[in-house]
Formats: structure tokens, C-alpha cells, sequence
């Protein structure tokens, strides 16, 4: 006796494909889907459609983009001479949001993983290394993530860029602001003490 | 500025509909897909359409089918003098996978809830009366939810059902197999001492 019908079945597998999506999840996701009107699952499949036609990378700083340069390599009022290095197309907005920074982005797509065969000729360094080249840049901050692959990727980085005469800075680690110091973890409160600055 | 390019600003928003998804988990998805390759997508968007174009529900039972009766509904095999009632299509799955169960279902497509101004007008409750009216029907199992809108539903119908002649079970309510009573809630711990069984 089959479990579900074949259609459901195989959205069901769909939805399974997606990253955090277990078989429950998923099973309630399809039914979701199953239960909508026509025109809102046609709405749905389009949009999954049009990310992957109407979206390329920005051919200077590998950022999302629907035309060849994203949104902050056109904007002539972002300063060109600070360079915030990011893993992946999502970090670019955690950084956007703080409002504070003016500067380019050059987005890596993904950090150095021995552990997943990953290593820093498969990351966009090169298209980097040629920004750097041209000249005009006077600072790159490393925002890779705080774990064991963004700080491997950091050094990596720091060791073949700061030769070039270029600051490299990293994002400070340390507690959260709005957290307790009973929930830090051990690794982060000494990163904290670490980073330590006169008051 | 925008936050994402236009196409995966719609497609984080098609996710967001879903349920149990909120921002970030959206965006985790949106970048899913956007990284996947061309036919990966037009599976995945294919599978959401085929849903809604091949599936129905059974004149019979209102379960989930691809033509006008169910899997179960088709089955000679089947014990039609059984009939489990369930809230919704996923939850045949359940009794389903315990392989004791050889009767039919009747779903009833959701639980009577004055709070979601639900009530038993909404529910398929008509055609479960049908199927008792048309005769050889010794026993409904009620298998709706142990929550409010479940007990709620199953006394509704236990009320309307018992006096037609018929045979009206609920299913048990009690500690999980393999669970601990240190974990027990006191509500099913009352359940499941109220239930006992002589050994």
C-alpha cells in the first residue's frame, strides 16, 4: 500500500532536499502546498523559477545580482577602498544592516574546509587579488565567520594579503551585546577578555 | 538600498508563507535554491504544480487521491465495517505505518475549535454519516487529535454517532511506549492512570 500519493510523495522528497527540512517537516510543508489555491502554488513555483533565471554574480564582487554589477558595486557614493571580505551572498545583509559601513563587499563563496575538501582554490580569491591589483584599496576586512573554517579562511587571507602592503583587519569576536556573561561559552569569553579595549 | 535582489526578495516571501518557516530559515531556503542548479528548480516547481493539478480527495473518505477513490477506499482487501475517523489526511499515515489496522478512514479535514470559529458545520462530518446510513458499518474509531479540538470533535461525534446503533471507540490516551514517567505531563498521567488495564 503506498504511503502517500505519488505526487505528494515526490514534493515531499523536494522539500526534503532543502537544507533543515526532515521528513516531517516536510510531510507538513507539502501538505501546506496540497491545501493552497492553484494560484498561489503557481506563484510559489515561479519564484523558485526566476531566482535561477533572472540571477547571476556580480561580475566584481561575486554578490547576488540580477544585471553584471549588484547594487553596491553600481553605487558610486560607497567608498571603494575598504573591502569587506564575506563566505556567502547571505552575510552580506547582517553587515548591511548595522548602517555603518560604507564601503565594497568581495564575496568568497564558502571558507577553507580541509574537514569537506575545500580548499582556497575552489573560493573566488583570485577576483580579490585582481581588486587589489587595480589598485585604490586601502583596507579589507575579513568578516568570515567566527568558526574553525572563517578563521582558517581569515588567516589564509591575512598571510597572502597584508605582503601587498594592504590592512587587513578581522570582526572583533566577544559576548553579545544584550546577552549575560553566565551564557558565553568559554571560547568566546576568552576571545572577549582577549580582545580586550581601554575604556 | 534593497536588502536582496528582487527575485529572491519574492521567493524569501513564497517560503515565509509556508508554516513553521520565518525569516531566517526563508532566506536559508531562497539561497538553497538559488545555488542549486537549473533542473534541481524546475523539479522542485514542477512538483509543487503536479500536486495541485493530479491530486484530489476521494468521494468516499476525503482522503488525499489521485482519481476519485483512495487507496484504501479501492482495497477489497480492506475491512469496510471499520472506519477510523481522522482530522486530517496526514494523520492516516500513523495508524497506517502500525500495520494492525485493516479497516477504512473517514477524514474529517479539521476538529471542531469555537476559537478558530471552527464548528462542526466546516467539518466532512455529512459524509461519514452517509456511509453509516448506507449500512455495514459496525465501528468508528475516533483518531482525532488528544488535544481541546480533537476530544472536542471526537465527544461531537461519539454524541451524534452512538445512537444511531453503532459502536464508538477512542483511541487510548496514555505514557508513550519506551517514554519515562518522570517525563509524563500530569494531564496524560491522568489519562493513563484513568485507562488502566487488569493484566
Amino acid at each position: 500500500m503506498p504511503d502517500f500519493a505519488e505526487p505528494l510523495t515526490r514534493l515531499i522528497q523536494e522539500f526534503k532536499r532543502l537544507p533543515g527540512i526532515g521528513q516531517k517537516s516536510a510531510q507538513r510543508l507539502a501538505f501546506h502546498v496540497l491545501r493552497s489555491n492553484r494560484e498561489d502554488a503557481e506563484r510559489f513555483a515561479g519564484a523558485i523559477l526566476d531566482v535561477k533565471d533572472r540571477l547571476g554574480l556580480c561580475s566584481v564582487c561575486n554578490n547576488i545580482s540580477e544585471g553584471e554589477f549588484c547594487p553596491y558595486c553600481r553605487d558610486a557614493s560607497r567608498d571603494p577602498s575598504v573591502i569587506c571580505v564575506v563566505e556567502e551572498p547571505h552575510n552580506v545583509l547582517p553587515v548591511e544592516v548595522t548602517r555603518t559601513y560604507t564601503g565594497l563587499y568581495h564575496v568568497l563563496h564558502g571558507a577553507i574546509s580541509p574537514l569537506r575538501g575545500i580548499g582556497p582554490e575552489q573560493l573566488r580569491i583570485k577576483g580579490l587579488l585582481d581588486r587589489i591589483a587595480g589598485g585604490g584599496v586601502n583596507e579589507i576586512i575579513l568578516a568570515t565567520n567566527p568558526n574553525v573554517e572563517g578563521e582558517a579562511t581569515a588567516v589564509y587571507l591575512s598571510r597572502l594579503i597584508k605582503p601587498l602592503g594592504i590592512r587587513v583587519s578581522r570582526i572583533a569576536m566577544g559576548i553579545p551585546v544584550g546577552s549575560d556573561l553566565e551564557y558565553a561559552d568559554e571560547v568566546t569569553m576568552t576571545k572577549s577578555l582577549e580582545n580586550r579595549r581601554e575604556m
